[in-house]
């Protein structure tokens, strides 16, 4: 798989490789993300810049371990001994922060690397990310850095932070006043965006444990970072923004670290646009779209996918301040009728149901309410105002009923005289609550006191609207559902597939141009055991006229001919041809067509199949995504492709439950179920064939580009199922 | 129609049909909404009640017109002369603050009624919203309200307020610090949703000029208020928070005063979810849902639906702020690559295209970038900091490009320092723009006085992430591009109906339970023109024949018996008979099963039809809903129907520009120009048979209930289009 991110060079990130030893990586990046010592080199006393803001930051934020300045100005800085070079530091250094020119960054680094540095921060930009000059000085530094194996933050970065330790290598802006350590980690690739992603996150109560901002990713990518956090028994949730990944497969080393260790990775995937603009030659491509593949991916892996980077603050919040819920029936109580209205309305829209109060509830909640009813979501109405006791009760009923999996209060709107006592029972509720509670806050800016205190206090997530704070709670609740939901292993080896199969594959792959003809694809296909239509290759008349005899009317002719690989647009495709005669005149049509055609090294020729009618029509396809390799498509096939657009793609290898999942996910579920008094399908047969094809696939990964089976027809249950076409492509540099 | 609405009685707000004079509604509401006079009735010293606050509240807002405080108890009060009763006033008064017990309201209205006051808030609770006594109550203070011709705001309602005038007649725990008024007017069925979305809107320093809680609406409605603001030329626009309708009509009057005037109306509609468990008996009906309505008259009357109370404030924030734009076309400046890649991905997504920069501004551009390339969007990257001169040239170039419609500028996490040198180059450019420019200020508490002070300049709309902003942005670009398109008017009384055809129809209706047969139904559907298969009902066999003969093989049989509705399912269909042998095998297939069934007064029967094969099946159904009449719907019919879930909703009458937009909604558009080499299908055929049952349904519409034709088969070009099935069902109460 070839590497792909933002403006560097390929295969960028070699560390791991190199010393082909994780962890090793593992250990510089502790002394990169946790030193227990840190060389400023490059400290000024120039209090404007960052070269002199960085010692004193660090002591601000009390970092726990040693500081040493570098720079041969000065003798001191800061209240602190300055040494001229980093060989000059009588003690060990773990991690260095560099504020120096890029010219003599090799050098330092070299001199780093004998001091047994392990990691260093490389702001500067002016690199890979400007142009080839650039380039070449980046490869220059990957050189030093890998050599003496040090693992680095950047360049073109804003640096890192572990705010549980107080080591802050971060430069921006602006920064939240209170910068004490939460359990969430936030690495991005975008700069910018972790300083709002930050901010966003703080004003909600989520404070950050770990900042990264991996700027050109020299020898340490994205999911290094995160798959060093979710170590951290503290850390209960990594965040990502990343714009394209140098090494996929290291992203899903990570993704099933994260779900050994039962830890959410919540991912904004960038750029999604600009790789929609990649097409495929295949329609089952064209279908798929880039974005796609990350969103298969992501879902395969239960990684929490968001679309906006304040999402991401939104959700980390429910993970980090929420036990998980023991289902995803959410209760809300409010004293407004008309959030009542805007929650039951939004939660149908989102798919999240509301539970329905048992009788006991609705007994203890009849004396607490005047006249609004006794159901979810409740509303104590205005009147809470005069009974403030009604509000805790009301809580503790709702919160303790057993159909309540989430309590959602609403706070809205009240004069400040009131805020303790509607917010007060509510946080003491949550202390020993056992369930998620979540609180919307609503009112703006008059009412902000309120929030602050919410925020400040950090036990329970906050939102200032509903359908944020929805979208958030539905992106919880699946991960939830997904994790406890068996998800099977890759299991596509027990497959018996026949011995030689890979040989004869790879003949008719190697007798092709860039696309095999139907009745080669499906040689090819047919030898890894997926069932195809009766058929047979003939060039003249009497042989037609034989292989329909032998096969049985009706057929189906077509005519074979390189170039012309959209048969029924070239209309070479004769369907339901009933006897004899009709062999002949479609013979003799197809043939005029095709005639000084060639079909590989033979000349052109026609395709005696038989006609299949009835069953449920699917579409089966692979392509080959150049992050993620084969990516498996299953669907409503047939006529109806296009139309319906409805089709579930996985990543090679599945598992049954992949393709289980796969098959709900479209209407084909519904099709195969025997739709308005259809028979029942042979879903058994089909799962078995989109088995095949991910081996298939996974075995020919580097010699096929696509893969598309339109339609594969699904019998009556028993039956099994059977492609009627088939169309396989070879990579464009191999045709 | 009857009306619906929050816990109250039927046919509530009759002032205007009392009176049968709208513009003496409107006077009375002027009064109401902009008394030059005001009594506050019951007026007290207890400066912490509402009772005692009115007065000093009118005064500090500094209320234009005559304020007359009315209680026996005092001489003055809040130093103006207290008046014992409205009748002692010795000046006209055009509206009354009633702060009394309930039991005197009506003595006290009466009185005023005498004095000519011509308008009352009235925000006290326990009325019908509390059960049948307080319902009594509220009838009597109608009768009260209507004879003496006062417009009553409430009761059970927060009140309401002109900010322009100052008059405030609304009590709330809390309000925004600065009441100044803006161009927006702010109607909402829910007190505590209008609160809120107030105090959201002046956050964003979107300022309301008027705001009203509704309450329980005793004789103005909600689309009164909403009416009345429309006309003032300092309106913008009118946001609207509806729980449900007392008369639809009324609403739809605004709605089409609306469009007279050019001022879109924003609603939030609530009780979705409730209204979604209407169902309904025909198969058009279920999957047309309640809510579905709504969004099908707001489509057609071009109202602005959101989904979420504070996206009333995002939306109204562009009506008010900014020009009409001139496409929808948007590009983006910011100093983020990461925010770069979110809003191509975000305006993607939602469907809003990104402008391409025209040659002159990228030559215009390349002066201003380091290494980042001069395209949409547009990041100038950090160096903007040490050029702060560029920030200003690129805003100019990019909002000067002939294909720039809206700017969008990113402004986040600045220094303070930086704060006026990024904003106020953005706000002088917007004195002069001619295109809406819109801010994303994102980057939380650290940064917030540079809101503030955006919010504070009231010039252009503001939103703190961009998903929120690209949302209400799209909803605005579609309001002008739908107000631009022609919407034609109802033409279909233009269509031919022969004479005599209502007749036909109400026998046929008469003649028959709550469902008329299959036969029934087309027999009624064709006196309107619409085109039905050739068919002729037999019960023996030998007519069968006859019957089959004269209408050509291959023909269909059916079987039709009251209470077999459901023929497919009950085994009463065969298509497809080639013969007089398989016409006489199917008759005495389905003579066995309907054996002893009704038809109506007659003995079950056969139906022998012409079987059509090939063309485009469409589903074209009416459903007769509560609130709106008669809607009609169409989209993708046939075996698929249900499958695809694919079908456009409007309000009858509708134009041929409603025929066209719904075609063109679904798939039905793609299928009838020939989807994958199909003939392309009559599609003016359909638009006249839609026309032709937006007339039937019209005209019958007190008798039926539901109508569903499925499927209508659209025949290629030139042949017309074709009905094989059609049921018709009967309102419940007339079966």
């Amino acid at each position: 798989m070839a590497g792909s991110a933002q403006g560097a060079a390929e295969g960028a990130a070699d560390l791991s490789d190199e010393t082909n030893d994780k962890s090793d990586l593992f250990d510089r990046l502790t002394g990169l993300m946790a030193p227990r010592s840190v060389a400023v080199i490059g400290a000024s006393a120039n209090a404007q810049g960052w070269s002199g803001g960085a010692v004193p930051v660090l002591r601000r934020l009390g970092y726990r371990g040693k500081i040493f300045p570098v720079n041969p100005k000065y003798e001191e800085l800061n209240g602190l001994r300055c040494y001229p070079s980093v060989s000059a530091i009588p003690e060990p250094v773990d991690a260095a922060l560099m504020f120096v020119p890029q010219r003599v960054l090799p050098g330092i680094l070299e001199e780093c690397g004998q001091k047994g540095v392990r990691g260093a921060v490389i702001l500067a930009s002016g690199f890979s990310e400007t142009g080839e000059e650039g380039r070449k000085l980046e490869e220059t530094l990957r050189e030093v850095a890998n050599r003496n194996r040090i693992a680095i933050c950047g360049p073109n970065c804003l640096g890192l932070a572990n705010l549980d330790s107080g080591f802050m290598g971060l430069t921006a802006a602006t920064f939240p006043e209170d910068m004490s350590a939460g359990h969430t980690a936030l690495i991005s690739q975008s700069g910018q965006l972790l300083m709002v992603m930050l901010s966003r996150a703080h004003d909600q109560g989520v404070h950050m444990r770990y900042l990264v901002s991996t700027g050109n990713e020299l020898n340490v990518e994205a999911a290094d970072y995160a798959r060093w956090a979710l170590e951290d028994p503290e850390i209960r949730s990594v965040c990502m923004a990343l714009e394209g990944l140098r090494s996929p497969d290291r992203f899903l080393d990570l993704a099933k670290r994260a779900r050994e260790v039962e830890k959410p990775l919540i991912v904004l995937k960038l750029g999604r646009s600009q790789r929609a603009a990649r097409t495929a030659l295949a329609h089952t491509g064209k279908m798929a779209g880039a974005f796609r593949t990350y969103e298969a991916v992501f879902r395969q892996n239960n990684i929490v996918s968001v679309d906006d980077p304040l999402e991401l603050a939104d959700v980390a919040a429910l993970f980090e301040k929420c036990p998980a819920p023991h289902g995803e029936r959410i209760s809300v109580v409010t004293f407004s009728g008309g959030w009542s209205g805007v929650m039951a309305d939004q939660s149908e829209a989102l798919g999240l149901p509301m539970a329905d109060f048992t009788g006991e509830t609705v007994e203890k909640l009849r004396p607490l309410l005047d006249f609004t009813p006794p159901v979810n979501p409740l509303d104590l109405s205005g009147n809470v105002n005069n009974h403030p006791e009604r509000w805790g009760a009301a809580l503790e009923a709702v919160l303790a009923d057993a159909n309540t999996d989430i309590m959602v209060v609403f706070i809205h709107q009240v004069r400040e005289a009131w805020r303790g006592r509607l917010i007060e029972p509510v946080l003491e509720l949550a202390k020993t609550a056992g369930k998620p509670i979540v609180i919307v806050y609503d009112g703006g800016k008059i009412v902000e006191p309120g929030w602050d205190f919410l925020a400040a206090d950090k036990s329970l997530p906050i939102y200032r609207g509903s359908q944020q704070m929805l979208k958030a709670l539905k992106r919880f609740v699946e991960y939830h559902k997904r994790k406890s939901a068996s998800q099977g292993d890759s299991d596509w080896k027990l497959l018996d597939i026949e011995a030689g199969a890979d040989e004869t594959v790879e003949k008719l792959l190697a007798a092709s141009g860039r696309s095999l003809s139907e009745h080669a694809a499906k040689e090819a296909l047919k030898s890894y055991g997926l069932p195809m239509v009766g058929e047979t290759l003939v060039r003249i008349e009497a042989d037609a006229l034989s292989a329909a005899e032998e096969i049985g009317y009706p057929v189906v002719m077509k005519g074979l001919a390189d170039g012309m690989e959209h048969k029924s647009e070239a209309g070479l495709v004769r369907l339901n041809l009933a006897d004899a005669d009709a062999v002949r005149t479609a013979f003799a049509d197809l043939s005029g067509k095709i005639d000084g055609y060639k079909l590989g090294d033979a000349p052109a020729a026609c395709l005696v199949q038989k006609m299949v009618t009835g069953g449920v029509e699917a579409i089966l396809g692979m392509q080959n995504d150049p992050d993620f390799g084969p990516m498996i498509l299953l669907g409503v096939g047939g006529v109806m492709t296009e139309l319906m657009n409805d089709v579930a793609l996985r990543r090679a290898p599945l598992s049954q439950a992949d393709v289980a999942e796969m098959i709900d996910e479209t209407r084909l579920s519904q099709l195969l179920e025997g739709y308005r008094g259809a028979e029942r399908a042979d879903r058994a047969a089909l799962e078995e064939a989109v088995l095949r094809l991910s081996a298939f696939a996974v075995a020919h990964a580097d010699s096929i580009d696509s893969i598309d089976i339109n339609p594969l027809i699904v019998l009556p249950q028993g039956e099994g199922c059977i492609a009627v076409d088939a169309l396989i492509i070879k990579p464009e540099n191999q045709a």
